[in-house]
């Protein structure tokens, strides 16, 4: 099936807002065998609509739009796309009980102009939305089907697993499993190389790489009768792919690798401390981004002064002079210091220079230590990366120092 | 000017990249009196490539396009555009001679599918690129202007920048200027409420109002003959809009709250730490995203857990066992630990409830205290926010903190 991703917003027509809607659909369909064509972006015009409309079902067979939907809009998507499909809006019973209800609940006074929401097309499956008060809907003429969903990404995630997912499930012969592999340590290319013969010689499952940010992904898909077929070929295949690149996946689960070592900490009740210099805080932002970490998360430290260093680690002046703040000694200190401190079964450091400048000791942009402590045993990793601009650097730091600790904790 | 944004590129149909080229063109186009009109993206492929630039040429007058001018795409963008605006390409000689430089600068053997990049279409304005290989341009014909970018995000801002505005701008017979005011603690309505007779009322400078994660923005633009005149104009406004909401502005420049905060503690030499609890790391890590920070961010620190609050910042456990970590008081005896560790001129705290769930001690989602010590005095600050989600409720904290720290050292 071909596909399109449709969105109405004037928001994004002026940049006030990303598309995020168009890439997490994106995502969704080619993931359950959907080719996606297109994106476009419309304000509310009926007559632009029709025509974007019109060049989509020259080659497509599947659109679906987001946004357009709500009371304050005109809401000539929902006209014009009933229109399109040969329908008429009626009034639907359920859905004007559902923003009763919605209203009600929240203690808001229902304006008329709310009303519009409940008429949707005539021949229409409605999808419900349990948080807002737009409902969407699919919708078939001769072949071709219009998908509506809303614009609030949190509504239109729901209302697409729970309805518009299903629904295109139900329209396909063959059901469609898929997994996606992350790693960390390995460029797209290699895993390309390593897993050639698989990506080129195989019809069914079909293996695809993807790089991005910290890691390469590699998506399994299979399409068979049923999914306890599709489940098997899947894993068949994978255990290949894990004798050759086993080493380098953390998620067979499309987890992130913070959900993963949080998870990891939390569930062996691993305790673990941070300091920090240069991604000042990320790390233990990015882990207290889980929920439930607290159990395990004892401290973390932002030392971006030496004068800090010194003071909260017990770093030497000496080894600062000696070796500068961006060295294998100071990750040391650092880490040893945040040891005796903290005693944490996990302890880990880093020290390094995100640019834009090199440091007054003419340590270069992009070196790198990161120290960690685990076990009575300290190992110190050297990194010098490529210069990619200082928020993708700190980034790229904070990455290592989540994978260094899952490879002591897995 | 009516004008869409055509993206070229399968990452983008595929989801594995957001979009974000359109939203900054979107910005800046609007900003320069550009409508925008439609996005669209498209695989490189001739066909739909043609249908798409049909569809924008019935209402625009310009389409800006981004991607698909590297060497391993199959190039077919540039072809079909040069067609479609009855063009040839031919080999440029300089951008020949810039590509071979690019290539032996940085060491790189220049493989023969690389010469691609330096033909263009005959008759058009060519856009050196400085940081890739692929040159930009801008074709006219009958009317009808396209301005190629490349699609790496560094490179084709930098494009923008440097060729295609000044390009646009000379298209144009009058001149734009636009100021973006960045205000906190005043929601979108109630901004639009207080200048409504300002933004009604005129015709030049126009107001517009919008509504951000932390705060609203207001875009003031004038178009006159001279940018001596717009600048007036703006200013003249600017007048009236301090008087009403000035309390509220932080930036008359389009920048973020952390710069602002960050450049008035360094130009000031002010110093600073924080303890942050709710917050994990997020404040810490979001003033060192500033390059420079390191001469006046003394220490944060990351105090997750009660036993590390007593530690490290000698809070009392019958003040945790009386009032909870929730509270006025501990975020009080935190920010004075701080001080007394640290002796930083500014010292804050946060202590509250993330989600999803409530704290042990039933303090609700939402419930947040913050604490800041400036010039011997110690300001408690409550919040009680509806439960956006974990990340965002976090976020608000962190600007909020960052505003009390504004309000006391601007």
């Amino acid at each position: 099936m071909k596909s399109a991703i449709l969105s109405v917003g004037t928001e994004i027509l002026m940049g006030q807002i990303v598309n995020t809607n168009a890439t997490y659909l994106s995502q969704e369909l080619n993931n359950i065998g959907i080719d996606v064509m297109y994106h476009h972006t419309v304000g509310d015009n009926p007559k632009r609509l029709h025509e974007t409309l019109d060049i989509i079902f020259h080659d497509c067979d599947l659109v679906i739009t987001t946004g357009g939907l709500g009371p304050t809009q005109d809401d000539l998507t929902k006209e014009t796309i009933a229109e399109y499909m040969k329908d008429a809006l009626v009034l639907d019973e359920e859905s004007l009980e559902n923003l009763k209800n919605s209203f009600s609940n929240s203690k808001r006074k229902m304006t008329s102009n709310n009303l519009k929401q409940a008429y949707l097309p005539s021949r229409s499956v409605i999808f419900a939305n349990p948080h807002g008060t737009a409902p969407g809907f699919a919708l078939e003429n001769e072949g071709k089907i219009v998908i509506c969903l809303p614009g609030p990404p949190r509504e239109m995630k729901e209302m697409y697993q729970n309805f518009a997912k299903p629904f295109l499930e139900s329209k396909a012969n063959q059901k469609i499993l898929y997994k996606i592999i992350k790693t960390y340590g390995i460029g797209e290319s290699q895993l390309e190389t390593d897993l050639l013969d698989l990506i080129d010689g195989q019809v069914d499952p079909t293996l695809a790489t993807y790089a991005k940010e910290g890691g390469s992904y590699l998506r399994v898909a299979s399409k068979r009768d049923t999914y306890e077929e599709a489940d098997m070929a899947i894993e068949d295949i994978m255990v290949k792919v894990r004798e050759r690149i086993g080493n380098h996946i953390y998620s067979e689960e499309n987890e992130d690798l913070q959900y993963v070592v949080a998870n990891l900490l939390m569930k062996n009740n691993v305790t673990v401390s941070s300091v920090e210099s240069i991604t000042g805080g990320l790390f233990a932002k990015t882990l207290t981004d889980i929920p439930g970490i607290s159990s395990v998360f004892n401290e973390g430290i932002v030392t971006y002064q030496e004068e800090a260093k010194i003071r909260e680690l017990g770093v030497k002046q000496e080894t600062l002079d000696k070796y500068s703040a961006v060295s294998t000694q100071i990750a040391e200190e650092m880490v040893e210091g945040l040891y005796q401190r903290t005693g944490s079964d996990v302890c880990i450091s880093c020290t390094g220079v995100a640019g834009p400048g090199s440091d007054d000791r003419g340590n270069p942009v992009g070196l790198v230590y990161i120290g960690l402590k685990y076990n009575g045993e300290v190992k110190i990793h050297e990194m010098r990366m490529r210069d990619a601009g200082r928020v993708y650097n700190r980034n790229r730091v904070m990455l290592k120092m989540m994978h260094m600790i899952y490879e002591v904790v897995k």
